[in-house]
């Protein structure tokens, strides 16, 4: 068992090993050496270097991609603030199951192995206006549900999620870390209507008026919910085995912001992997420092925006590991 | 044959089929009952929805791209305007042939067929500052060589290109077809310094200056390439067959735009890939009207941006024609 308890769980993150500096060289002395002018293969040559350094090989390969899907339920949907009734969850946990969703579709077109770990949707995290969402035993237990998900032979990691209410979860997640007002962080989620973006507004102003002023773990414990929990032990995870990681919208960054602002660099291994329309992701992203790979208008969550983008992460890698030199080649270096 | 003259392949352009109709609203239909908030994969659905329409079927499904890569000579080199010597384009076939570029990785990837077509690599196009590059026959003899080169049976197409020099050629292309100065349109290619690409404006703008008069077609004869006349017409072989295309970047773009300008509306079926790192791309995709699906700095040609993204658009038909429907999923509608 990797920790037993948050500070545990802490010390584990301060302890998480960094990439590594001889493997880093070797790609990028790799790199300059490809048929290709110096450069032209943009953030790809970026990326596929970064990701030689985290996996510790100069010629690395990516061929066993994993899409971790968490679900859970909130307490806080009680006060209204989804466009989708609360038992969605369970039906769309069903749906992942039977293939149906579209993060089914994007991890088969990936080539991705795609689990889904549905965690007690019986029993809803509390409102977290009223107390905190989980005890520090529940939220360790969903932790280690995202700790235990991370298959140990995996080469790229999506972690994504399903739980209606989890917008304003992780609206107030972001608003307890980077401050300004809740209207800055809260936004229409799977689509409610102005008088619910409202009542999401006043839920996280409430929720951070309660928690606020936190530590970084206690924020995710007392304003997440089980599946962001969950996300941000198989980031943790996934960082110990030094796995890259693709990470998906405002929900996963809201649960991936924890973990840096409990200890900075713990996102050192993640990519940002698109833009949502989300309104408050830009901000996150910005927070975190990331980039995103794409912006294309996605606001599904599932792991859907970052799953899309796993074959673009397979091709640069597949770029720098495949190409010919330019003397294996014969060809003329300009 | 499907024409033997310049003229005949305008009238193939102007006699081109359009998107189907019913294909199209059943797609939407589709699309607006899966499981998924309304619009929630954002760019994606109306990707799909585009695909469909153009290939006839409200489900369709991407198994067969293809990626076509056509290699020619400039007699244009001999200004000085390329940082690489004129012997890389045969180089970089034999690559090609090996497996060993940017875009074998890219195409193998995406799960995309991939050929190669040397266009007499041994004959130069003549110096367009002098003469018109290509006579007519040269031209349309390049052109049959792209229209030849489309696989039927592709679902989906990528065209790309190889040729030291080709974006002088590109860049006088894009500023005979929509003015502007020849700075304007040249950039640094493969990486020419200051001195290099003083030179090739003044050679893009001799160019102009001689044959920026003609019609569209013959402005493609004058100042393009073999390889860039190739790529127009496997684009509209493609349109007739009515497999979808992804455009590369700037050359492929400026290849491109003398149908476009030839016959409003012939680029419907092409979306844009990318967004490329050389200069004038951005301006080139605003005067097509196509926003690129990625910007990730890519400045190589062969068709490698177009290439990397095969994947999203495989992604986004994946969804809409693989995703279960609310009824089918037992999932409750917001």
């Amino acid at each position: 068992m990797a920790f037993s308890d948050m500070n545990g769980f802490a010390e584990m993150l301060k302890a998480a090993p960094g990439p590594d500096a001889a493997a880093r060289a070797g790609a990028e002395a790799r790199n300059a050496q490809l048929t290709k002018p110096a450069g032209s293969l943009g953030r790809l040559e970026e990326i596929a270097i970064w990701y030689a350094a985290w996996r510790g090989e100069a010629r690395p390969r990516i061929s066993h991609p994993q899409v971790a899907i968490f679900a859970g339920n909130h307490g806080v949907t009680a006060r209204g603030v989804s466009a989708f009734p609360a038992e969605v969850t369970v039906q769309m946990v069903a749906n992942f199951e039977h293939g149906g969703a579209a993060i089914n579709q994007l991890a088969r077109n990936a080539g991705a192995e795609m689990s889904v770990h549905a965690l007690d949707l019986d029993r809803p995290t509390a409102d977290f206006t009223e107390s905190p969402a989980m005890s520090e035993a529940d939220c360790v237990a969903a932790l280690k549900s995202g700790w235990d998900a991370v298959n140990a032979e995996t080469d790229l990691l999506v972690v994504g999620e399903m739980g209606i209410g989890n917008t304003t979860s992780a609206a107030a997640i972001a608003h307890a870390l980077y401050g300004g007002s809740a209207a800055d962080w809260v936004g229409r989620g799977t689509g409610v209507d102005d008088a619910g973006l409202k009542i999401k507004e006043e839920v996280c102003a409430a929720g951070v008026a309660r928690h606020g002023g936190k530590a970084p773990l206690e924020i995710l414990a007392s304003l997440g919910g089980r599946e962001v929990a969950a996300m941000a032990g198989a980031i943790a995870r996934a960082r110990h085995l030094r796995i890259p990681v693709i990470l998906d919208g405002f929900i996963c960054c809201a649960a991936a912001a924890t973990l840096e602002k409990a200890v900075p660099g713990a996102l050192d291994h993640c990519l940002a992997g698109h833009a949502s329309a989300e309104a408050a992701h830009g901000a996150l992203l910005g927070a975190l420092g990331k980039e995103p790979l794409v912006s294309m208008g996605l606001r599904l969550g599932e792991g859907s925006g970052a799953g899309l983008v796993i074959p673009l992460v397979k091709g640069a890698v597949a770029c720098l590991s495949g190409m010919a030199t330019f003397a294996e080649a014969g060809v003329s270096d300009g």
